[in-house]
């Protein structure tokens, strides 16, 4: 079997006794019963995921940033240059960018994954000296075709993204990583991300194509015209994920489709960013439905997109303050909310063992 | 003069230049302008509280957790005895409540205020031979009187709580503190911080009484109605905040409002927690209306008073997820997402300076 077939077979359902005693536990705490709000439920599903209470706590966490380009790009759905895709990942490695500045103050590690960008990268150590990133090399095509014409990628093409995104999961998990954490780069690759949701929920192109980095008018409407003309012409079919992301997505979104079902392989927690790791989760839910449930949305992006895929995904974000920047950022804001919801369950005295009265 | 009237002086408005310059400076981050949602705005207002960009970042923190006790309890406005209060004091001390959980995640320091628990607490250390948090005995009174019949507390009760917050402010900044967090904890006290929000927004109480930590609707009915009354016996006028704690306040509300007061003096960031929280900052707006400036909005309670407060101090919430706990659960959630703002004005590299092309 593949190595996506093998993961796929792999990923089972949350487990229920681990979820009761969850639940169970949680009433015994000096707390008021659901004073936690949504913090009790991911509590109790980590728990499910984890298959034992307390789950461990997820913890250290990598955030994989993904980069790609888009051979749409050429329809200007985009103001910024695609070279700006490879110079962000220097940024990345050099520890300039916003995700960098975020997992340096929350303490998670950074990890660069070249699996599509068009410009070619610097050989060596792109960072020479420096403590950090690292960057995992796994181009697989220069940047995609463009999908408003022709199809993004091969089939095979597809699954080879795919697979560098289970590999590196499973990478992670076995050097320590107990949270996994989504983040992209790719100019233009909110197109796709619209493409994918509409495929995978039957949205409308314009109730999930939305302003990515911030677009006039035009743009916008231009933007929505490509993704109504890449799902005419490509008719994706949901029952056929791989087809999907070949035809109408990219090669990060691929990426992050496995490194999601990778982590819910490994029964790890994977806290998804915005609309890209957003698209990318309904193609692994679609290719595996249990892996749902080792998904939580760290943040509502501003993208339209994003709340209907988390609609279709049954999730609710843990994090709402209208980021549209991608990266991982608003993922790695989310990842000490859900390590405090998860502390509960180990740190949290009883109303026994504490000598405090009940009502 | 009094050290009441002496912080109040020592209040001054955010610095223009200071937010003029971290507004500019965002403009030359290597991300889209605007991608980063409310967390620019924060970024920019706390450049003006320190007067200075980038502003330090808002590290070490420490949470206080102000504790007292309610005459109204023997209204039975809530399930849960009086001696919780203490008993919860306790299990502070002993580092088992959901707030110490939260804290020990994030790396912030827990402190605990006694300024009017009921319960005598053991002498000594409450909790020997720990590296647990410290208490503050500052007990004012053991508990007030019941604000339905008589004012809570007498004006010099209540200026001497205001006054045992801003000392405590003051010598954690003193000590290093780079963010204060509100905590909280007293049996009854959603009842007293409606009244507040009443008093201070003209809201009507059964718009501001809330559930606090989950009654049932016939508590609730008699919750709303002990709101009324204390407001319609004691008229408190909201251009005398002090005489507003006094009648329908608490000793914890008081002391929390002296708090922010003494963060804004010092032009430090202090992070409000849930509905107890907000109704202080409501009074510490009216003593000064320029302390709004080092108010941030931790987390929106459940409590619906928590809503009606921000909205009139003008501040939206960080963090929304249901929780109604209190102790400073909800702001301490909140803390890294404040750092992370601050942290993007110190780390995250120019276009110029990383060679990232603009659109």
């Amino acid at each position: 079997m593949s190595l996506l077939a093998d993961t796929v077979a792999a990923i089972r359902p949350l487990d229920a006794a681990a979820m009761a005693a969850a639940q169970a536990r949680h009433a015994t705490l000096t707390k008021p019963p659901g004073s936690l709000g949504s913090l009790e439920d991911l509590g109790v599903r980590l728990a499910g995921l984890a298959g034992t209470c307390p789950p461990p706590l997820p913890q250290p966490a990598t955030v994989a940033v993904f980069a790609g380009d888009h051979g749409v790009h050429a329809q200007a759905v985009s103001p910024w240059p695609q070279e700006v895709t490879a110079q962000m990942v220097l940024n990345f490695l050099a520890g300039g960018a916003v995700v960098n500045a975020f997992a340096r103050q929350a303490g998670a590690e950074v990890v660069v994954v070249d699996v599509g960008v068009a410009t070619p990268l610097p050989d060596g150590d792109a960072a020479p000296g420096s403590a950090g990133p690292r960057l995992v090399r796994a181009n697989i095509r220069r940047g995609t075709a463009d999908l408003s014409v022709q199809p993004a990628l091969t089939r095979d093409e597809a699954a080879a993204a795919v697979e560098v995104g289970i590999r590196l999961a499973g990478d992670l998990v076995d050097g320590g990583a107990g949270c996994l954490i989504t983040g992209d780069m790719g100019i233009g690759n909110t197109t796709p991300a619209a493409a994918l949701i509409a495929a995978f929920t039957g949205a409308a192109a314009a109730d999930v194509t939305g302003r990515g980095t911030g677009i006039d008018d035009e743009t916008h409407g231009r933007k929505v015209a490509v993704v109504q003309r890449a799902l005419g012409l490509h008719r994706p079919d949901p029952a056929d994920p791989i087809g999907v992301l070949a035809t109408v997505g990219g090669l990060e979104h691929a990426a992050l489709a496995g490194f999601v079902l990778g982590a819910a392989a490994r029964r790890v927690p994977v806290i998804l960013d915005g609309v890209i790791a957003d698209s990318a989760a309904l193609a692994a839910a679609a290719l595996a439905p249990d892996a749902v449930g080792a998904m939580v949305a760290g943040h509502r992006s501003a993208e339209p997109g994003a709340s209907v895929a988390l609609r279709h995904l049954g999730l609710a974000p843990l994090v709402d303050l209208g980021l549209r920047l991608g990266e991982g950022t608003g993922a790695v804001l989310a990842w000490p909310i859900v390590a405090s919801a998860v502390r509960v369950l180990h740190d949290v005295a009883t109303f026994d063992s504490a000598g405090v009265a009940e009502k």
